[in-house]
C-alpha cells in the first residue's frame, strides 16, 4: 500500500486476515498523530460519538458475526454492543469536559525574593500511536472499538489494533465503522489501522512487531498471562522502552464471612455463587474462582447447595476450541492435585463445552509454590478452601498474587472481621465489592478494572471506566511562554472552559 | 538489629557507612506501612513539616557537612537546603488538600433499566515500601530527605532510603532528622530508614539488593544513565515487577531563533548561555548542553562573545573525582571527534576542577548512532550547531532523545517558527522554556522535571513539583461498601472537605 493510499482510506484488513504490514500502519499512525493530537475537545469529542453512530448503523451485521464467531449468546453480544457504544460516549462526554487535560498553572511572581517565579503551565499531552491488542472474551467492548482504543483516541493518540483470530469478521465489521468515522471526519487515514494475519503463527509475529516499532508508544492489552508477559518484555527491551497496559489474570477470590451466612439466605447465596462462576461459561476476567467459607454448618450448608446447583449445570461452548482445550487441561490438573476434592461437576454440554466444576481444596495449598488452587483456570471452575477464623486466614490472602477484584459477603456483625480484611485487600486487588459477585465490571468514572501483578502489569491505572484514559498521556510545562503561543488548555481566556489548578488550588470551570 | 530495635527507633547508617542490612529496613518498611498508610492528612502533614523543622534545627552542621562533601559553594547549599524544607512543606500543604486522593463517587442508580448500577467509590492509595537512590548533585533537594522522600512520605509509603557514597556525612545528619521526626510523632520506626555501605562496590549490590527485595515496591532515582538502567532492568525481571522513576541524563537542546539575536542584545545573551552552562560547574541535569545558532552575522556575533566569556572561565571543583574524569574523557571524545571544534575553554581550577569548553559541530553529526555531539557530558561542556533555517532544523530536533528540557529564544518576530517547534519539542521533552536558561527548577505544581526516556525511565510524570505525589498511589475502588467501612476519603460527610468527582463531576471541597 503506498503512501498516498494511506492518506486516502485507513488500513484495514478483511476477515480473511490479509494486512499485516505493521510498518505502513505505524507510518501512517506516526503521521495522522500531527493533526489528530491537535484536534479540539469538540473535534475529538463528534469523533468518538461518530463512531458508536457508526457501529449502531451496521448492530445487526455486528451481532450476527459476533455470535457466530465467539458463540456467546445473541442477548449477552446485543448487550455489549451497547457497552461498547456507551463506553465511546462516555468517553466523549470527559473529553468535552477536558479534566483529563489536568491544567496547572502557576503564574508568574516577579517580585519574589530572593528571585522571581517564572510562569509555568502544564497540561497532559498524548504520548503518540498506541498499539491495542483486543480480548478473545469480549469481541466487542474490549476489542477493536473497546475500551482501549477509545480511551487512547480520546486522549489523542491515534490506535493500531491487532485484530484477535478468534472474531476476525466482526473485527472488521467494527474496524470498518471506525474508518467511516475517521473519513467523515475528514481525520488522517492513519488515526485508526486494524491488522490481521491469517497464519496464527504470523499473528504472534506481527504482534511483537507491533510492539518493537518505534513509532507506537504504549500498549493496551488484554488476555493471557503469557501473552501479556511477551508484549511487557519486549517493550521493555526496546531501545526506548514504552507502557504497557496488559490486563492478564484473576482468580478473584471470594470470602464468605459468617454473619453472611448467618443473617443471609444460605442456599440464595449459594446459587448466586454458582451462576456467576457459569455465566458466560466462566469467561470473565473478574470470574469467583476462589471462595472461603467458613467451616462450621452453615458453611457446610453453602457447600451442598453449591454442590447441588453445579451438579445441574450444563456447559456452555467455549471461545475457541484452544480455550476449552485450556480449561480441560486445567480442571485434569485440579482434579489430579493431592488434596483437592472434587466437590460437584456439572455435565458437558457438547464440543468445546466443558463441564462446570467446583473443587475443595485446604487453605495451606494457597501458599505453595505454583499452586494450582491458586491460579486461574479460565472457565467455570472454582475452588472453595474452608477457614476457622479471619485471623487464620488473613495471612494467606496476603500471600496471594495480585488480583483484578476481592468479593466479601458480609452481615453488619461481620464488621470487625472486615475492618481487618479491608487493608489486606486492598494491598491486593483494584476492586472490593461486599455482598455481591464480580463478574460484571461497570464502565463508569469510578470504576478499577486492574490491580497489583500479574491481575496487570501496571497497577497504576485501570482499563475500564474514564480514569483509562490517563494511560496514555503524559504531563509538559510550559516556562514563560509567550501569550500568543500558548495552548489553548492553558491559555489565561481558558477558551475551552476548563476546571484548572492555580497555585495548588483548583479553580471551577470558567 | 533485633525486631525490637527496629520497633524503638529509625535504621540509619552513620557516615562510615555501617549499615546495609536490606531486609532489617524492608521489614521494617513493611511493618510500618500498615500504621503509615492509615495515618491521616493532618498527622502525615505534621510529620512532614516537622522534618523540615528538624533540618532547619539542625540547619549549619548540615551545611557545613554538605559543603565540605560537595565542593558546592556555601551559598548554593543553603539555598537548597531552603529548596528542601520548602519541598516538604509544599507536599505538607498537599497532603491536606487531599486532591492527590483523586476520589470519585459514581452513586448506586437502584431503579436503572435494564440493570441497577452499585455504589462505586474510588480513591487513590499508597503502594507500599519505596526504596530512594539520592543524587550526587544535589546533595540535599535530590537526597535523603529530597523530593523523592518527600513525595512518597506524603502518599504514604514508607522510604528506605540508599544514601550517596559522595555525600555520607550530609546523608546521617539528614537521615537523623527524619528518625527524630518520625520518633516525635510516634510513627513506627520503619517508616524511614537510611542504609549506607562503606564499599562502593558493597554499595551497588546494596542498591540492587534494595530494587529486588520483594518488600519494595516502587524506586525513585536520580543519577547517571548506566545506573538508572540497571534498577530499571532489576525492577523488571523481579517475579512482581515494580515502578521505576529514574531521571537519568539530558543535554537540554536550546534553540535561539533568528529574531531572538535581531531584536536582542546579543552580547548579553551569549554571556548569560555560557553563565548557565558553568553554573555549579555545570553539574546540572538541566544543563544546556546543545545549543542551535542561526548562521549569519548575528549568530557569529553570538559565537564570538560566547568563546571569549569562557575563554575567561575556571574551573570548580566537581562533585567526586569520578565525575570529573568522567567529564575529562567525555572532552577529549569531543575534541577528538572529526568534525568537531573547539570554539573555546576555559582555565583548569585545580584538582578535579576541569576547564570548561564550548565546542562546534554540524548538524549532520547530532543523527550519527552513537553521536558523540549528541551524548551527555556531565560537566560545563557545551555543543554549539548551527543551522540555516529552522525547517531544516526540525527533522534534527525530532530524531534526539528524549530531553528533560527544551529552550527557546524568540522575539515576535519569530512567532510562525515557533510554532513550528513547540509540537516538535513538546514530543522530545518534559519542559519547554522561552527566553530563559534550564538550570534552575521551581519547586511547584506546574512543574515537570522529568521527559521521554532516556531522560526518564517513566515519561508519565515529574520528580520535581506536586505531582510527583502521585507516581507512589494506584486507585482502588469500593462497590457496595457498607456505610459503616467506608474509608474518611469517600464517606458521604466527606470528612476530609475532599474536592471529589461526582458522576464524572467535579464538586468542590465540602
Amino acid at each position: 500500500m503506498t503512501s498516498t493510499a494511506v492518506q486516502a482510506r485507513s488500513i484495514i484488513a478483511g476477515a480473511e486476515g490479509d494486512i499485516a504490514d505493521v510498518a505502513a500502519a505505524t507510518t501512517a499512525a506516526a503521521e495522522a498523530f500531527v493533526s489528530y493530537r491537535a484536534t479540539t475537545p469538540e473535534q475529538r469529542a463528534a469523533f468518538l460519538e461518530a463512531i458508536a453512530d457508526e457501529i449502531e448503523s451496521d448492530r445487526d451485521a455486528i451481532v450476527e458475526a459476533a455470535v457466530a464467531e465467539s458463540s456467546l449468546p445473541q442477548g449477552r453480544i446485543a448487550g455489549e454492543v451497547g457497552r461498547t457504544t456507551g463506553q465511546l460516549r462516555m468517553f466523549a462526554a470527559v473529553v468535552r469536559r477536558g479534566d483529563h487535560l489536568g491544567v496547572r498553572i502557576d503564574p508568574a511572581l516577579p517580585d519574589r525574593a530572593p528571585l522571581p517565579r517564572a510562569d509555568i503551565r502544564q497540561r497532559q499531552i498524548p504520548l503518540g500511536p498506541v498499539a491495542v491488542f483486543g480480548a478473545s472474551n469480549f469481541p466487542l467492548a474490549f476489542s477493536t472499538a473497546g475500551g482501549d482504543t477509545a480511551s487512547a483516541l480520546a486522549a489523542g493518540c491515534p490506535v493500531v489494533v491487532k485484530g484477535h483470530p478468534a472474531h476476525p469478521r466482526t473485527g472488521n465489521l467494527v474496524a470498518r465503522a471506525i474508518g467511516r468515522a475517521v473519513a467523515a471526519h475528514d481525520l488522517h487515514a492513519g488515526t485508526f489501522s486494524f491488522l490481521l494475519a491469517a497464519d496464527p503463527r504470523r499473528g504472534v509475529e506481527l504482534g511483537q512487531d507491533l510492539v518493537q516499532d518505534p513509532r507506537i508508544k504504549a500498549v493496551g492489552f488484554t488476555g493471557s498471562r503469557g501473552g501479556g508477559l511477551a508484549l511487557v518484555a519486549t517493550a521493555a527491551a526496546r531501545p526506548e522502552p514504552i507502557p504497557v497496559y496488559a490486563e492478564m489474570s484473576s482468580i478473584n477470590p471470594v470470602v464468605v464471612l459468617p454473619g453472611a451466612l448467618a443473617e443471609g439466605d444460605v442456599a440464595a447465596l449459594a446459587t448466586a455463587y454458582v451462576g456467576s462462576l457459569t455465566l458466560g461459561a466462566g469467561q470473565f476476567c473478574t470470574n469467583p474462582g476462589l471462595i472461603f467459607l467458613p467451616t462450621g454448618d452453615a458453611g457446610d450448608a453453602f457447600l451442598a447447595v453449591t454442590g447441588a446447583a453445579v451438579a445441574e449445570t450444563i456447559g456452555q461452548p467455549m471461545l475457541t476450541p484452544g480455550i476449552a482445550e485450556a480449561y480441560a487441561t486445567g480442571t485434569a490438573t485440579l482434579r489430579g492435585t493431592d488434596g483437592v476434592r472434587v466437590v460437584a461437576s456439572g455435565s458437558e454440554g457438547g464440543e468445546h463445552a466443558p463441564a462446570p466444576m467446583v473443587t475443595e481444596a485446604p487453605v495451606t495449598m494457597l501458599v505453595q509454590e505454583d499452586s494450582a488452587v491458586a491460579s486461574e483456570v479460565f472457565g467455570a471452575s472454582g475452588v472453595v478452601v474452608r477457614y476457622d477464623s479471619v485471623e487464620e486466614l488473613l495471612p494467606h490472602l496476603a500471600s496471594l498474587e495480585g488480583q483484578l477484584t476481592a468479593t466479601v459477603h458480609y452481615a453488619p456483625a461481620d464488621a470487625d472481621a472486615a475492618r481487618a480484611l479491608l487493608p489486606v485487600l486492598e494491598d491486593r486487588v483494584g476492586r472490593i465489592l461486599f455482598n455481591g459477585w464480580p463478574t460484571g465490571v461497570e464502565v463508569g468514572h469510578a470504576m478499577v478494572h486492574g490491580g497489583p501483578f500479574p491481575a496487570t502489569s501496571d497497577s497504576r491505572t485501570t482499563s475500564v471506566g474514564s480514569l483509562a484514559i490517563e494511560r496514555f498521556q503524559r504531563p509538559v510545562c510550559y516556562q514563560d511562554l509567550p501569550a500568543e503561543l500558548l495552548p489553548e488548555a492553558v491559555r489565561d481566556d481558558n477558551p475551552w472552559g476548563l476546571a484548572r489548578r492555580v497555585d495548588g488550588v483548583l479553580e471551577d470551570r470558567a
